[in-house]
C-alpha cells in the first residue's frame, strides 16, 4: 500500500507542517566571542558549566538548552511528549545524564554531527502524524569532551592540520508543535518536509579532515532533496550544511556542480559562520552536533524572523567514526539529513 | 491541539496497526547451543563472522539479519524506506559499517539494550503515519566487542559476580509494513500500541549488576502501559522484558507488586530464556541489544505463530552507561520501551 506522505525516493512532504515554536541556544565562551555570539540565548564563561567533568558540563548544557526552548515556547516540561536527543559521546552520556531530571519520554538518536537533522525529522513525523502535541529536538557537543574522546586530551597540546575543525561547545534545542506558537517567535516557522540520508563512504580515513568525509553525504542528500521535491537551488534562500568547513565546502560545491546543480549563491556552512576562522584560529571551521544546532536555534531562525530568508534547506552533516573504528583502520563514512524550514 | 493518536501519559494506540511481516535472527554459537537455538534463522560457528575484528563481526551480523528479514518478508532491499538501527558500540559502529552497503536511508538510534523497543516504536510510527511502506528495525550485540568496550577484554579472563550477565552475540531484524505479509508469517502480527520510557535512576553504580539498574525502568514502563491502556496483567499472555536476568526479575516483580500489579503469571525475561543459565555458566542470564532482538525475531514470534500466545507486551530494557561515565563514578540509569504485539 503506497505510503501517502512520501515524496520521491527519500523524502517526506508534510500535509500539515509542524511548527517550530521555541528555540534555545547555549554556547561556550569561544562561540560567544565569535561572529554569531549575539544570537545565542546563553553564553557560559565556565567551560565546566558548574559541573565536575567535561561530560557533566555537556549534559548541563543540554538541560539548559531544552529548558530555554520550552520556556520560550510558553510551555512547561510536562507539556513535552517526547525528547529526541543525542550527542557525540560514547553511549550518549551527555544526553542520558543531562536530561534525566526532565522526566520526559526519550528517544535517543545518533547521527554524529547530523543528529539535529535526525531528531528534527523524527520529531516532525511524531507531531504531524498525531502522535505528539509538542516534542523537543536536542543535541550538543563539547570541545574538550570530544577532543579527549576522539583525538587527544586538550592538555597534550596536540597539533592539527589545517583541514581539521574545532568542535563547538554548545547545545541547541527546538520545540516542534502541532500548532503555532502562542508566545515568542512571531512570525511562525514550519517544517515543510524532510529528506533522510543514507550512509555515504568515499573511503577517506582521515579524522582530521572530516569535511572531506562528510561532503559526499551532503551532496547526496541535497541532490536527492532537489530531485524529490522537483526544486532548483534558487527555490531556497539558503542551503545550509552543518560543519563541512572550508575544505568540505569546496568539495561539496564541486560535486554538486558535476551533478548539474550550482548552489554557490545559496550556500552557507554553519561551521564556517560560527567562528572568525582566521582570528579564532579554528583551521577549517567549527564542527560537532552543537555547531549546526546552535547556529539554527540562534542565528538562522533569527535571520528568518527578520525576513532576510524565507525558505531554507538545513542539512546537518555527520562523520561516522569511533576511536575504535579509526584505530582499526576503517574509513570515516558520512551521513546528512535535510530539513526544509519555511517562514510563514 | 490534542494529538489524536496518543493514549494516556506515555503511550500511542495505532488506529491502523502496522504489521510485522518479516523477521531475521542471527545468533552466535553459544546462543545456538542454548534452549532457543532452534528458533534462530542462522547460527554462526565463527565468532568473527568472517570479519577482521569483533566490531566488524557485529556489523556483518546486522547485515545478515536485515537481509534475512527482508527476504522472508518477500521484499527486496530497495523496498525498504528506512532502517532504524543501533547497537552498543561507541558511535554505533556495528550499524554504520554493517548496513552501509544496503544503501537505505538511516535513522541511527540508541537506547542501550532497549534499542529494539525504540526502533520498533519509531518504525511503527513511520509506517502507520503514512511516511513509509516498509521499514526495518534492527539491532545487535557481540559478547567479545561489548566486554572489551565496557569491562575487560575476554583474554584477561576477568572474574565476574553472580549478578553479572552475559552479553549475547546476535542480531535481530524485523520488517514492519503497512500491509499484511504476502509470503511468510501466516498468521499475521500487528503492533497495536507502544509505551515510551523515561530514564529512571535509582542510584545504582554497579555495571556488573545491570538487572538492578534496569528493573526500575522496566517497572515504570510496564506500570504506565497498564495504566495508559487501562489493562490488567492478565490481558496479556506474556509480559516479556529484555535482559533483567535472575536478579533484575525479582526486583521487577517486587516493585510492580508494591504498585498493585502481580505479573508473576505472565512474566518472562529474554535474558533468562536464551541460555541454560546453570549449564552455560552465564550467571544472572543474557543481556545486550541482541538478546531481546533475537528472542523476539526467533522464539517469541514463532510461539505466537503456533498460537500459544496471542497478545504480548515486549519490553526491551537498557542500562545507560559508558566506560567514561562509569569511571567518573556516575550511576547506571535505566530505560525501557513497551511494544504491544498481537497475533491476528
Amino acid at each position: 500500500m503506497v505510503a501517502k506522505k512520501t515524496k520521491g525516493k527519500q523524502s517526506i512532504l508534510f500535509e500539515h507542517p509542524p511548527y517550530i515554536i521555541g528555540a534555545g541556544a547555549v554556547a561556550g565562551k569561544k562561540e560567544g566571542d565569535g561572529p554569531l555570539g549575539k544570537y545565542f540565548d546563553w553564553v557560559e564563561e565556565d567551560p565546566m558549566f558548574g559541573g565536575e567533568t567535561w561530560e557533566d558540563a555537556e549534559g548541563r548544557m543540554q538541560k539548559k538548552a531544552a529548558q530555554l526552548a520550552i520556556e520560550k515556547a510558553g510551555l512547561k516540561e510536562g507539556d513535552i511528549r517526547y525528547l529526541l536527543a543525542g550527542d557525540l559521546l560514547d553511549q550518549l552520556i551527555a544526553t542520558s545524564f543531562g536530561i534525566m531530571s526532565l522526566e520526559i519520554p526519550l528517544f535517543g538518536v545518533y547521527g554524529a554531527c547530523s543528529t539535529m537533522g535526525e531528531s528534527l525529522s523524527l520529531g516532525a513525523v511524531l507531531v504531524e502524524g498525531g502522535y505528539a502535541e509538542h516534542i523537543v529536538a536536542l543535541t550538543s557537543s563539547h570541545n574538550a569532551g570530544a577532543e579527549r574522546q576522539f583525538r587527544f586530551p586538550l592538555a597534550y597540546g596536540n597539533q592539527k592540520p589545517l583541514s581539521a575543525t574545532w568542535t563547538v561547545t554548545g547545545s541547541g534545542a527546538l520545540v516542534v508543535s502541532n500548532e503555532p506558537g502562542k508566545k515568542s517567535m512571531d512570525p511562525q516557522f514550519i517544517i515543510k518536509g524532510i529528506t533522510t540520508g543514507k550512509i555515504v563512504d568515499y573511503g577517506i580515513k582521515d579524522s582530521m579532515n572530516m569535511g572531506s568525509c562528510m561532503a559526499p553525504a551532503a551532496c547526496d542528500v541535497i541532490y536527492q532533496n532537489l530531485q524529490d521535491f522537483n526544486l532548483k537551488p534558487e527555490d531556497y534562500d539558503k542551503i545550509i550544511t552543518g560543519d563541512l568547513g572550508l575544505v568540505g565546502k569546496e568539495i561539496l560545491l564541486d560535486m554538486l556542480s558535476a551533478k548539474g546543480y550550482d548552489i554557490s549563491q545559496q550556500y552557507m556552512d554553519c561551521g564556517i559562520e560560527i567562528y572568525d576562522i582566521q582570528e579564532q584560529d579554528v583551521h577549517s571551521g567549527g564542527s560537532g552536533c552543537g555547531c549546526s544546532a546552535i547556529t539554527l536555534a540562534g542565528y538562522i531562525l533569527e535571520t528568518m524572523r527578520q525576513g532576510t530568508w524565507k525558505k531554507i534547506l538545513f542539512v546537518p552533516t555527520g562523520a561516522l567514526l569511533s576511536k575504535v573504528s579509526y584505530n582499526e583502520g576503517k574509513t570515516v563514512p558520512g551521513i546528512a539529513h535535510g530539513i526544509i524550514i519555511e517562514r510563514v
